[in-house]
């Protein structure tokens, strides 16, 4: 499989050793800030509310050092056009209200402890208030949609809230079972990660006033990304590229979660094999031996490398998405995210 | 307090007596039902999905012989005014839906076993699971709502959606919480149950080209006929009028739930009957001896009775909301609509 990647990770590896300061992460950042610094106003003041505990929870997660990606990518696919109507600010911080109240119903369906370095939210204030300041979180996002009138982009971000949803259900049900396909998993992280970024950059295109090609060029990049991006996360839970062990390393496992890695050395590895995965998968007591143990049976069958490498497939094709508007600098910029999101990896 | 509703009560109380044999529920359901074929017909179709467990689980939800009081409201509100634009289904089958995804939510709350004489769909496929399916119904009531193009529409449920999470935690952060205040009461039931009722009448009057008059008319219908059905159900929950103890008396009482006719009792009780109240408030194995000594302590203040007068007020507003409209058989019935809901708790 390495043949068909390693001509792109060398470049990109290359890249980084010649890398001037700013990561294309930084300069992202740079471009959206203006937009941004509105962006994050909208989302504190839409996050408060009379009841103590609303704020109190959802500034917790808010301002948690979160990157932001999402509603950045809606204002820079907004700046890449030059129609803008002004509704990207209100998109970006629904988007980013959408995201965390994902991340709120996610830690308490996964039990997850931590979030961004930090208890989780359902750690300190309980699953219930969770569960509740998520639907919050979720009603006052369609609310900063509703207020740009534009029903259209309000079509693609319900549309996306649903599979979202329906994607987490599809996980679930997966969860633990040992014939889940690469197919069934491709459409998980399609559902539960990529729709988002697609649906991010979409309404971003939308609100920047877009024609018709530009939209679905975004639409496709942000899709493309999204899956990239969950490629990486999920060969990272495992030690990345190197399958180097860390403190979280095989949290995926411990819940149970049927990520590639895993998917490809339970259909290839030997009997002995299989079993040591399966006796691992969904044990949340499985030791850091039987941790050790499985990266040992991905490395030896090579699947955090193809993992990665599907990854790859994935950001090249959001950059050829790109590549029918016209050249600028904000394009370029989209481009080179794409690169350092799959370097996280290595 | 008594003095100021037994008028009312008499009167009411005279009607079933004579009752003819159609309820105005009864009523309700046959001046709607051509309209309630395609919302149910439609609430079925989006329900569906191709993750087996999302139509399995909410489907178990929405067919288990819930009312369907608020879509029927809805339709009912449209049929009110002559202007309809064919867009009351989808906003009732929406309605239905975000009624829904709270109780599935709720129930995880709540840590409820049994809803409509059932178990609770999480009992049957876990918390999980009902937190997802309450998010993807969520998402496609929000998609129905995005097919009218009516952004007003979608503007008055979504600010519904964000009223109703906020307050579920204000009463969570209120559970077991010996200060309540009847006005934070007021400000729970409100926000938990009044404001869907008020967007359900709202938007299907809008739905049925109702003027700005006629539009406040519904939406304060729906609000006061909204904040009755809550008293009621408060008090039903202590066994109604007569405090008659039945399978799941004192429910409330056991989940700490601050409801009226508890704060009431604590304000004007003896030391010794604020002590027997406390014990067993937000205790799960609280006895049955132990809630019928609060019921007999809410018996002796009267708290019942004045939990139904408030109920009494609030429908008495929801008729007078009416007034302002011409008179026709569907004002008729939706004020006769009024009447049966706060009948239930005699």
């Amino acid at each position: 499989m390495s043949a068909c990647w390693d001509g792109y990770t060398v470049s990109v590896l290359t890249q980084i050793k010649e890398a001037p300061a700013a990561t294309p992460i930084d300069r992202l950042l740079n471009a959206t800030a203006d937009d941004m610094a509105k962006v994050n106003a909208l989302i504190l003041s839409r996050a408060d509310s009379h009841v103590e505990m609303v704020p109190e929870l959802a500034r917790y997660l808010i301002e948690s050092g979160g990157k932001r990606l999402r509603p950045m990518l809606t204002v820079a696919a907004a700046q890449l056009f030059a129609n803008g109507n002004g509704s990207a600010i209100n998109f970006a911080a629904a988007v980013e209200f959408m995201h965390n109240a994902t991340l709120l119903h996610d830690d308490v369906v996964d039990e997850s402890d931590m979030r961004r370095g930090k208890p989780a939210a359902r750690m300190v204030w309980g699953n219930k208030a969770s569960i509740l300041v998520g639907d919050f979180l979720l009603g006052q996002a369609f609310m900063m949609m509703v207020e740009t009138r534009d029903i259209d982009s309000l079509g693609v971000l319900s549309a996306a809230s649903a599979v979202m949803a329906e994607g987490e259900v599809f996980q679930l049900a997966k969860t633990g079972d040992l014939t889940t396909s690469p197919e069934d998993y491709a459409a998980v992280i399609r559902a539960k990660t990529a729709v988002l970024f697609e649906a991010a950059c979409e309404v971003g295109a939308m609100a920047g006033g877009a024609d018709e090609a530009g939209r679905k060029a975004l639409a496709q990049y942000g899709l493309e990304l999204g899956n990239a991006f969950q490629l990486v996360d999920d060969a990272l839970d495992y030690g990345g590229q190197a399958g180097t062990l860390g403190k979280n390393t095989g949290d995926d496992l411990r819940e149970g979660k049927m990520t590639l890695p895993i998917i490809l050395a339970l259909a290839e590895g030997t009997e002995v094999e299989r079993d040591t995965i399966a006796k691992a998968l969904g044990d949340p007591e499985a030791t850091v031996e039987q941790v050790a143990d499985v990266v040992a049976i991905l490395t030896r069958l090579e699947t955090l490398p193809r993992t990665l490498a599907k990854a790859h497939e994935h950001a090249r094709a959001a950059q050829q998405a790109l590549e029918v508007l016209p050249v600028s600098d904000m394009r370029a910029l989209l481009s080179d995210v794409v690169e350092f999101s799959v370097l996280r990896a290595y």
